[in-house]
């Protein structure tokens, strides 16, 4: 939490003509990649607040609001039939994917249906008019991440529950605001909430999109090494996750950052039994390191 | 659990004339009640599986169904804007309301704003065009009774997970029948569920509603004796709680019940800190029943 402080406080300590993190992956084995955008993140709680306390449902069920089922509507509304985002304003900001991306990333080797039955999931969805690879990369999102209401154990316990909450979390691209999209998620739950029920909403985190130049020295640097390395170009790709600390870079430091990583799409980060390989991985790793540190030594002498 | 088969097994060891259950309330302080209906149940609990494992909402967010998501959308369609339970077929063999029982029910001493405010409620919620007295005693009900999805602890997790559920109860009035609601309710969902997930259905319990004949020589005894220990006639009214056991009574040993309890309103059934009165329940039930039983004793030897 004190991080962006520090990196205010430090500002002249850390000047810098690149950063380079590596908590990005290849495309696949073998496949290096450079990453060029991150999502961001807007993460808050959602609490539906009812009677005083918790109800019985056969006593008062029909006659009062129930705070879950005023929250599942509520959440049911976050999202179109078309899986697209249901907060006013939501997409204003979007950056609208170029068709030199969309091209480049048809051309890579994912297969949706080897995708879907890894998850073993019966089927995928999201967004329509977009693949899985743009759905993940490059368009925002609306997750409901936890849902906490009346009775969660064994068997059945006839209760209206006092409150109700959900953790939701947000996906953010380029160049949409955390705060002003917390701002639109606010309002428009806060009309849309029944007047019969209490509604609060706090935050919990936020962080911008990050959206690096696909040109520049460093760019053409760090792709000579990993051709070097690996004997193979980086593919250029975005990943869905968030990395906050490249946002905080580029907007205290102006220091753009080099997202070049070494895991698999199969490690299972932050999972059980998460691994890294050695051979695709680590070694590999340690080879494009070498050669991109090496370059980039003479980043600013040769410019 | 044993109950049922335990009421068949000794079925004629148990014949009976009329049957006498303390479980209900008091209108309101020395207003004394006779309850001629109860609601029934069904209580079920529905599942949504999704991924495999949970997921990273970075890495997978926008691309995969979200159990809890599509949780929530489900149980949001089982109301209509009217607060209509929105189950295909729910109603059809809902009894009506007479205009006598409305009337009756109208004339009660009974407060809806002293009733939100008790509860702290910033407003009631129900089916449109009922009191709030109807909706409790005699309309049926679909409640959300518990979530139960991803995170719940302090603060954030970015997760989707695996599976979501809720425990769901229907609240049941004469003469709906609990194993034909169950049919209808996994009918209308397994139709409403996208195709991207599964959905399982459990049923916890089900029970059916109770309509005894406001008539009737017992109900007759036991207005006198109410009459005679308390100084005033009750009222008939009903309740929404449901006592499975009325049923079981009525369907294997043909024998109607009493219901004439002595509890009230603010007790605080089933919740911290129960009360129960000893001036306005304990001594009233008392001299109630002292003289119930005494006229029972003669409902058969004078036809």
């Amino acid at each position: 939490v004190n991080l962006e402080s520090f990196v205010k406080y430090r500002k002249s300590e850390l000047a810098a003509d690149v950063a380079v993190i590596s908590d990005t992956g290849l495309f696949a084995p073998g496949m290096p990649a450079i990453t060029y955008g991150l999502r961001g993140l807007l993460y808050v709680e959602v609490k539906i607040i009812g009677p005083a306390v918790d109800l019985h449902s056969g006593m008062y069920g029909g006659a009062v609001p129930n705070p879950a089922n005023v929250l599942c509507e509520l959440l049911a509304t976050l999202h179109d039939k078309d899986g697209r985002v249901n907060i006013d304003g939501f997409y204003d900001d979007v950056v609208p994917l170029t068709a030199d991306e969309r091209n480049e990333w048809a051309r890579l080797p994912f297969d949706e249906n080897a995708f879907r039955d890894d998850l073993k999931l019966p089927g995928l969805f999201g967004e329509t008019g977009y693949t899985t690879l743009e759905r993940k990369w490059a368009r925002p999102t609306c997750d409901v991440n936890g849902l906490a209401a009346g009775y969660q154990g064994y068997g059945a316990k006839t209760v209206i529950g006092a409150t109700a909450s959900a953790k939701v979390s947000m996906r953010l691209v380029a160049n949409q605001d955390p705060e002003k999209v917390r701002q639109a998620f606010e309002r428009t739950l806060g009309a849309r909430c029944p007047k019969t029920v209490r509604l609060e909403i706090e935050t919990h985190s936020g962080a911008g999109p990050v959206l690096v130049p696909r040109e520049g020295r460093a760019m053409q640097l760090a792709a000579d090494a990993i051709k070097t390395a690996c004997g193979r170009e980086p593919v250029l790709i975005r990943e869905g996750g968030s990395i906050p600390v490249v946002g905080l870079f580029k907007s205290v430091l102006n220091v753009d950052t080099l997202l070049i990583g070494f895991s698999l799409p199969d490690d299972g980060a932050h999972s059980p039994n998460e691994k890294f390989s050695l051979k695709h991985s680590l070694y590999l790793g340690m080879q494009v390191c070498g050669a991109l540190y090496d370059r980039l030594s003479r980043l600013t002498a040769s410019p």
